[in-house]
């Protein structure tokens, strides 16, 4: 029977195809206790899945390299370790002599070492406990017939339906794997739905417990832009969803026109459309989508699930490829803003129960120089190659950004005296606390330029977790508070005469690019496939 | 010899007397190995241990019931029951049976333990990690000779040393014995420093790393007004403590003239001066100290640490008995906000990344009506009794406020058809997110009053968790961005003419009474042995 839900439409697009139901932690094993005398038998059942598991990790790992990059791949690895741990396989022999079912066993031996790990002070080790229960979980599913499990083992295009859908799952997926997302969690800003704008993958997200209805479903048609998908549709529902996936289709051809349109109001405002990137390998694909420029490029790709912090050298081959890759097109480095809830090898960070009201951003830059230091030098040495500007996240004030600016300073007289050649860079700031909107007046005296990360000046402002399903209405940049804040920010700039981005989420939604527009901002920073559009409505501003 | 250490002045207040160092996590087990052979002899030494620990907890508690109250004493019996628990035993036993000592056995075990219940699901359950560590530990020190420990053995006044003190903790010191409080973590927001000052305790918080050279101190002197502490001080040292003791005390016999003056500033302008009560049983102390009024009546301690939400009637006990202390003099009742870092039993809470921009205050109030309800139709009953008022927090524009007046004047309605008695309530708005003071304005055309929760308000504006000790320099309403916020909510009440209170931290700080004053706030409410001090410095003004 065919069953419609209806969610948060968090990236659009139109798809359908079979289900795939990635639960996470909800491997029930078939059978609890085994007879006496098998031992023998179920522990080779028992070694056979965990060569299968630990293989096809392996296995997944290597081909995966070249999609998700060396450091991601090696996740696989690590994870096929925990599958042949010799001290699982001990403890679950025990459990086998206590006629216990295998399944069973390495499911509750799991959650013993998980259990174990999660209470560890090291953040690392502990934040290794899930990937402990996922590993048990695969081998438990093996025993018990399932074969492949897990995302990573995905050969067929699907519909992927979870409940939650974590970044480390999102990285195991094949390329070409994920048609469309369906999850019951998640709001627009949460990862998953970020994800999934940028990889151009339709989804719908925050369906909630009608999610439940639609796990046994053989087939799913998604609307991502509408918020809809259905479950098992029927032969005329489904003949709808191949119609408006080709007027989709169409309307994308349209779109793809405006891609290399320099985008200009009807009053002949120009206003400049750039791309985020999370990564330096997304450049080329940004430069295709019609990027004229990078608003945002992340930088914390490079300091995630190492043992150490990234060189200068490492750090300054990335941020120089996508300076060369943009040319005279302006780059926007923003320096690391990590917070308590990732860990970076190297620096002494407090457990925090509120990481988003944390010790991250220009605070840690400001006290880690080791940190800081090979980022800026970097930075400088890679403007040489093109046009890159830096700025600096969650600020709060000019005193602040003026500390951070000197550091810049001592880094560009260091490299003047090395005979290490660097080219011009402007320094700006992201507006992304109330502070700093407030302080828009002050801060553009000293500024080249203005950021606005509205997802962070949302949470703030309406002092709401945008990763809090429960606060899903007050996760909108339409709000009259944080309009205001964005005014006192195009006004400052407005007044000083610097140029003023919006990166966050909003920059990419048509209907807040008018708003956007008309309050002063001149530039929007999106993920990339969303550039067209953006550019197709300014120019019908 | 003396070893001097400055920290964050969190309580006023001069104090000198024998050192006590809490220092929780901290046992090291003597001996981790026993001779082959003496497994009878440590086992009885272990069970005597145990006897003693369990004991001790059982006589605090019962010593404790009229200090703390029925609820608080609960928690040693259930930490008896964790020292005397037979699984703890049996772990402890096998462990000797291996010849690892008892200390080092008990510690292991109980790790175990805690880490198990961490990994759980129940988050009641879960937060119970700590106390089967601190049980174990109070164990290991018995066994080691070291007799009683932990803060509930205090018997001789002292000044308390600790990493950090927990509501927890500072809950089990029997009351006169802490003279003072320094702590190497912390900040003048934290729960310790609250603490202090709403029971008048001279605490330094924040020393950092210098405390650890204060922790074979035998005598410590402390000057919580100038954020100074000195380890065994020399005779001249102690003698000028003991001056500056004497002056403060004459300061304050002069300031306690000011606690009945009605404080009115040299132009003219009254200010009243309330307190902020954590609980009913506060209302006679405050009233000693002068509270013109409660400014702010925090509601959470009857849910907290219980098995089910209190009932209306029980809620219309506690909030009646405080209208009847002040009579005519208003009340403020603020409505439950509590988030995703406490649970509250009946409430399915999610569990929050970011507790401080969770799902609370008036969000829970709006989506809970089991929760809501009582508490409304208790308010409403008990302002038959006095001038009770009503303020929502967390409180982000006017489309929540007006739900949530909605909500009471549907119980109202309620209550008039059972024929029960009820008073009038008058509706505030609790100004604590950035976008309610942005909103102000429109807030105040449909709200009796405002009252600005500065800690949270500057939490919110700067992005900087008010307990995170890194961020110490992120946490003074004197940012120009917090003020140019204070400034709009106080232009925006004037203009509707409605009263504006402050009722966070900054209320009862000195230096910035005359700022607050100055931009429109018209009543200050603070821990009330803070009173006299604010009611002086208007009367300077």
């Amino acid at each position: 029977m065919a069953v419609e839900f209806a969610g948060v439409g968090a990236s659009e697009g139109v798809a359908f195809g079979p289900a795939y139901v990635h639960l996470g932690g909800e491997v029930e094993p078939e059978r609890t206790r085994i007879p006496e005398g098998s031992f023998d038998e179920e522990l080779a059942r028992f070694r056979a899945a965990v060569e299968a598991v630990a293989g096809r990790l392996r296995e997944t790992g290597e081909n995966l390299k070249g999609d998700i990059g060396e450091e991601e791949a090696a996740i696989f690895e690590v994870h096929a370790e925990m599958a042949d741990d010799p001290e699982l396989l001990e403890g679950v022999e025990e459990r086998l002599r206590n006629l216990e079912s295998p399944e069973a066993a390495v499911l509750a031996v799991g959650e013993e070492y998980a259990g174990g790990l999660a209470a560890l002070e090291d953040e690392y080790l502990a934040a290794r406990a899930d990937d402990v229960r996922d590993v048990a979980r695969q081998i438990a599913v093996e025993i018990m017939g399932g074969g492949a499990m897990g995302l990573e083992a995905l050969r067929t295009p699907s519909v992927i339906l979870a409940r939650n859908l974590a970044p480390s799952d999102t990285a195991r997926i094949p390329r070409g794997m994920a048609l469309a997302f369906v999850t019951a969690g998640g709001s627009r800003t949460s990862h998953v739905s970020i994800m999934a704008r940028s990889m151009g993958i339709p989804a719908v997200v925050g369906v909630g417990d009608a999610l439940e209805a639609a796990l046994n479903a053989g087939t799913v048609a998604v609307d991502g832009g509408a918020g809809v998908a259905v479950a098992n549709p029927d032969p005329e529902t489904l003949a709808a969803f191949e119609e408006l996936r080709s007027r989709r289709e169409e309307e994308q051809a349209t779109l793809y026109e405006y891609r290399h349109v320099e985008a200009r109001t009807a009053d002949g405002r120009r206003i400049e459309v750039a791309a985020n990137l999370g990564s330096a390998s997304e450049a080329e694909g940004a430069l295709e989508w019609g990027a004229e420029g990078v608003g945002l490029f992340r930088t914390e790709f490079l300091f995630m699930e190492r043992d150490e912090l990234p060189s200068e050298e490492e750090q300054y081959e990335a941020y120089s490829a996508v300076a060369r890759a943009f040319g005279d097109r302006p780059v926007i480095l923003r320096t690391l803003d990590v917070g308590g809830d990732k860990s970076l090898p190297g620096v002494d960070q407090p457990e925090e129960e509120n990481p988003f009201l944390g010790w991250r951003g220009i605070r840690m830059s400001l006290e880690v120089p080791e940190l800081f230091g090979p980022q800026l030098r970097a930075a400088l040495r890679s403007a040489a190659h093109g046009n890159l500007k830096v700025m600096f996240p969650m600020v709060v004030d000019a005193t602040e950004f003026r500390a951070a600016k000197r550091i810049l300073g001592t880094c560009q007289e260091e490299l003047e005296a090395e005979g290490v050649p660097t080219g011009p860079v402007e320094v700006g700031v992201m507006i992304e606390t109330p502070a700093a909107a407030l302080g828009a007046a002050e801060l553009a005296r000293e500024a080249a330029f203005f950021s606005i990360g509205t997802n962070d000046l949302v949470q703030y402002t309406l002092a709401a977790d945008r990763g809090n399903e429960k606060l899903r209405h007050l996760q909108s940049a339409d709000h009259p508070a944080v309009l205001k804040l964005i005014k006192m920010t195009c006004d400052a700039a407005g007044t000083a005469g610097i140029p003023v981005g919006v990166c966050g989420e909003a920059a990419g939604e048509p209907a807040m690019i008018p708003r956007l527009v008309e309050l002063g901002v001149t530039e929007l920073s999106m993920g990339a496939p969303a550039i067209p559009r953006a550019k197709q409505v300014v120019s019908g501003i």
